[in-house]
């Protein structure tokens, strides 16, 4: 079998076989097949298209170049969610010690942030002392021991999907929808969950622009699960303007931590109480989504949740003292309170944007060799169809320079639409695929 | 400018600029490029295709990503031709002389053979002595000495050309209309010739299989010949069966020696009297087609052509007393005149199955670092359309080992198709565009 022929199949259009997929991932892992004949592969696929049965094959390959965690030792049953990536998302934070205090364990490997968009991992980081790395054995050992774990990615979990996904970066090949499907779900499959709820966002600030496209990847998300014996449903929800109000690092560890206590903006709760409900609902542990959620916004109230975050961030490093005062998160020295410059109902608030001025701020990657700045970002006090008074408090920015904290206020207030008439507020959750 | 921008850029199947393609192509040449960026790019530029105007901008490109050869100070016009390549292709040995006799300057760039298809470059160098891998300078000094130089391709000429092709071999990139264009005429261009004739082959043993293909491709490059100011004709020839006889290094530059001496198979001749016409007719030096070719067959028949050879193959080092007596050319031990086995109809000689068997015979190369033996091959001695006695000689297989002679012949006898019925003789000339 020769890689050319292989990527000659693909370029004609054809669907690859097992033996195909699984010679071509093999080889490229161990570095026989190189860049290269890669990249045009790549290339192929996104433009000729793949089958669901093809894609489910291409996932199982690139889920079996590495690691393969079975964590049935230590739970029967483990869930686990993905988003594909927003502003102001840190769902995972509230979510995993909501399902987790039901005694239904969550063992999750997240992402670090690129541009615009935020990552779990250094959200967590911005809580002194808190260890993302995890060796397998390490997470295997929390998950048993706490029911609950987060790690950054390990180099032998899905080494194909890191050395496909670092390739298509640069080659232009990110946007194929097999590709894409097939990247997220071998990590989780490797992973080792049995159930998978997929937070795939659409619109301005997320990867899938419109609602055809979201729905094209939860649906072949879900049936890739499906094919590999895995639970999944898929959330489609709004990425137009930022989930909840925070956006930066420590600023949003202190709204999940507000959300966890029970109060938190309802858009973000809302968000929070679907996804943890549909994890509890595909482990069978709720009749319906409704039931779940309720059952949810009861460890919410009764302080369940908050103990299990406490208690897992503090098994995996963190600063007790930060969780229980949040004040002693990293903040920026300058925070200034931008007022709204008329009157009128928020039509728009443009989640790129907001994004890229918080990566201004020094809260986000540019490219991936930047570091991080945890303590500054924004707060929105108002979201889509609130109504404002001039003058009133628009948005709070938290920066350490005040040339920046300029910039960053021309930028977000251009991000701002303005309607003379009453708006609509737009719904959340636009859609669930199970 | 990125070169990731200019690869999605194509990927979306839009036009790329001047400035974009000379961005890529420098940056390529360079290194700057990695071979993972361009490949992609490649199968981009394969599966979304490239306008006429664009593929020009291309090929200018690659051309001046190195050393432009100017010939004017020298030769006032100069011509060359190009064949895309067959099986007992031997055009070049005979119409580079017969086109200089008449004063006309032949400057041109040849290649070695690879698979089934025989290079001009190993022909020559079956005469001991023969230099094919000159200098530009030596080129240059050939040229303004004697009004002919055949030289292999070096470094310097199209280098980007050099490191696409090696990688577009190994990412299934070579079908695209628009790269092997840009291919052909970067190196024909860089080579600075006035008037270009293409010889494009069609059929089983030629890279283009269809009449559309070859013409799509001959199309193109006359237009960006047009396009770029120099005088382009194209002439689509069969190549279903080999051209002429004889199939195999040496014994094809006999075959040459036969036809410069006013011999030689008649399709051969026939052939190069119209590439050679063609050569004349666009240099100015006759007023069509027919005028041109007899004036050829003057010099065919009163040895001006056969003299110019004989000046061209000993300036560049070629031993005098082969080319006097060509039964001093290298020829294998082994000769074996196979007789047919039937009464018949000759209908079809599978050009691909004779190439298979010269390689088999150690005449070619399965992969570039093979080395050749130039003393094999085979003889046709019928075409597609003569009627063959039973028993009456077939073709002559020259070997250097037994079980390789059985090998081929075995083949041979098989890419033979024989008909009750008379068969007519097939066109070899299908159109001419100029």
């Amino acid at each position: 079998m020769h890689a050319v022929d292989i990527i000659a199949k693909k370029r004609d259009g054809k669907e690859l076989t097992d033996e195909e997929l699984g010679f071509f991932i093999e080889g490229y892992t161990r570095g026989d097949i190189p860049d290269y004949q890669a990249s045009a592969w790549c290339m192929a696929v996104l433009l000729q298209g793949m089958t669901h049965a093809e894609t489910t094959v291409l996932t199982r390959h690139m889920a079996h170049s590495g690691d393969m965690l079975d964590l049935h030792a230590i739970a029967p049953f483990v869930v686990d969610k993905h988003s594909t990536g927003g502003v102001g998302d840190k769902t995972t934070l509230v979510v995993a010690p909501l399902v987790a205090c039901h005694g239904l364990p969550v063992g999750k490997i997240s992402g670090r942030g690129l541009g615009f968009t935020g990552g779990t991992i250094d959200k967590l980081e911005s809580i002194k002392g808190f260890r993302a790395n995890l060796t397998p054995e390490e997470f295997v050992d929390m998950l048993a021991r706490h029911g609950i774990v987060v790690s950054g990615q390990s180099a032998n979990l899905a080494p194909a999907d890191g050395k496909l996904y670092a390739l298509r970066d640069v080659t232009a090949t990110v946007e194929s929808l097999p590709l894409i499907a097939a990247s997220i779900m071998s990590k989780k499959i490797a992973a080792g969950a049995d159930a998978i709820v997929l937070d795939v966002k659409v619109g301005r600030g997320a990867f899938m622009k419109t609602e055809a496209d979201a729905e094209a990847l939860a649906n072949l998300m879900v049936e890739i699960g499906r094919r590999v014996g895995r639970k999944v449903a898929a959330i489609i929800a709004d990425m137009n303007q930022p989930l909840g109000n925070a956006v930066g690092n420590a600023l949003e560890v202190k709204e999940a931590i507000e959300t966890l206590h029970g109060a938190g903006p309802a858009d973000f709760r809302d968000h929070c109480l679907t996804v943890g409900g549909k994890m509890i609902e595909l482990a069978g542990e709720a009749p319906g989504l409704d039931a779940a959620r309720a059952t949810l916004v009861r460890s919410l109230d009764d302080g369940t949740a908050w103990a299990k975050f406490v208690e897992w961030i503090t098994a995996q490093g963190g600063d007790r003292a930060m969780l229980d005062a949040p004040d002693r998160l990293p903040q920026a020295p300058l925070v200034e309170t931008a007022p709204a410059p008329r009157h009128g109902f928020i039509a728009a608030i443009d989640a790129v944007e907001v994004g890229k001025a918080c990566v201004m701020l020094g809260g986000g990657r540019a490219k991936k060799s930047d570091s991080i700045d945890y303590g500054v970002g924004i707060v929105c006090h108002a979201k889509v169809g609130d109504e404002v008074a001039r003058g009133g408090p628009l948005l709070t920015i938290y920066a350490n320079r005040a040339g920046a904290l300029a910039a960053a206020r021309e930028r977000l207030l251009a991000a701002i639409g303005w309607s003379e008439e009453a708006v609509t507020p737009p719904v959340y959750i636009h859609k669930i695929i199970d």
